[in-house]
This record gives C-alpha cells, sequence and structure tokens, in this order.
C-alpha cells in the first residue's frame, strides 16, 4: 500500500509548475497503478491551450469556476465544482479559469514525472525521456 | 469530450448505495479511458473491510477524517484531506471513517457499473457481469 501527502508532495519534485498551472503528482508511472493521479491548480486569468496526443485525462473540478473549448467541436462549458470532463479523444482544448481552479486529473497511460506541455500543447509519449520541471 | 455533472450521476443508476458507503460513478469501462473515477462516500462509523482482488485503486480524500489499517503489514495510516492511499499490491484493508469522508477514487482495471463488494469485500473480475445496484 502506497500512502502520500499531499503536503509532502508539493514540497518535493514532484510539484510541477509551468504557465498558469501547478500540479501535484501523488501517483506517477512508477508507481505501477496504470493511471497517474494529479491535484492541479489552474490560475485564474491563464488561458491553457492543451493537447494530449498521447494520453487520456480525465479532470474533475474540486474547486473553483471556469470554461473548457472543445476545439474540435466548437463548444464551450462551464466549469464549476461537481463538473467532470474526460478527454476521450485526445481532445484539443483551452481552458480558461475564472477564478484559481482545483482539479483532480487522471492519466492514461501514466505521467512519468516532470513533463510539462510542450508547444503543441501536448506531454510527450510515454516512451520518450521525461522533461525536467521547470 | 465527455461532459459529466455530479448531481446527473448522483440522480442515476450510477450512484450505487451500499452498507456505509456511496459512490457516484463519473467514468466507467464503458467510457473507454482505460480507468474508472468515482466520488465516494464513506459514512462515519461504519467499519468497511474490502480487498479488491482483480482491481487497483487509487483513493484521495477531500473531506473528512478516519483510518485505513492494512491487513498485511498490520499498519494503520490517518486519513484526512489531502491523504492519498493506493492498493498497489491488492491489499486487503479495513477503513474506519470517523466523521463522513469523501473521497475520488480511481480504480484499473475499470469498474463496469453497479458493482458491489461481495462477501470477500472484493469486486467481481472484470470479465464477470455486474452485480445489480443494490
Amino acid at each position: 500500500m502506497i500512502v502520500r501527502k499531499l503536503k509532502t508532495i508539493r514540497a518535493s519534485e514532484n510539484n510541477v509548475k509551468s504557465d498558469g498551472w501547478e500540479s501535484a503528482r501523488l501517483l506517477l508511472a512508477g508507481d505501477g497503478m496504470g493511471f497517474s493521479f494529479h491535484l492541479t491548480k489552474l490560475y485564474a486569468g491563464s488561458e491553457l491551450r492543451m493537447h494530449y496526443k498521447h494520453h487520456l485525462e480525465a479532470v474533475m473540478v474540486l474547486k473553483g469556476t471556469g470554461t473548457i473549448e472543445d476545439l474540435g467541436t466548437g463548444e464551450t462549458h462551464e466549469l464549476r465544482p461537481g463538473v467532470l470532463y474526460a478527454l476521450n479523444e485526445n481532445d484539443e482544448h483551452i481552458v480558461r479559469p475564472e477564478t484559481d481552479i482545483l482539479t483532480a486529473c487522471v492519466f492514461n497511460p501514466p505521467v512519468t514525472g516532470g513533463e510539462v506541455h510542450d508547444k503543441d500543447g501536448a506531454y510527450p509519449a510515454p516512451a520518450a525521456e521525461p522533461e525536467p520541471p521547470p
């Protein structure tokens, strides 16, 4: 059994920060769960364009409000506590936090470590070496 | 992109209740994510002995306090907001909520639907038909 504390992860190299977001990666590929689990903050006023070409992701909003735009369909959905979105088709999307947003995120395949988004808003494919945390 | 609301799931057959717990299953096997995602309440005063023989599970405590006893090692860990546990070795365990506890749970392989625990505290293997919700 693995037991981890958010406070410990936040103070470790598994707390990854980049432009407009910060992610505490509580479970990673090396834990052997077949998914990774992150608590991620998205900061108010940022515009986060993302396209996970190599990962499926589910995101549960725990705190805060904003919107997500699905660039495949053009639809915009409201984000607030109790809303979950799942990028089941590697959907390219833009999240616009109106307030700071706290989310629980799950990635399959699991993120290996300190990945940040590349210029296309993707994480590298699992076989690649992770980029160092910023 | 899948977008779901907790309120809608709570009013649907994907909100499964049993002795001492209640689980809103926001993502299931049929969603094709490779994991299922649940928001689960564990009720104060219950004693939940569980042994997922066919699933790995990660649990993040969002609200409430209690303990988890790892029956493999005999260790007991405190549960409070910000603590995550992962049953990476199909660990048999007992959760004892002191208050009502709200958790985010991820299962791999994904739960298919209305599973409840059998007499051994397990969910059936993924190939089996799910039991009906209670």
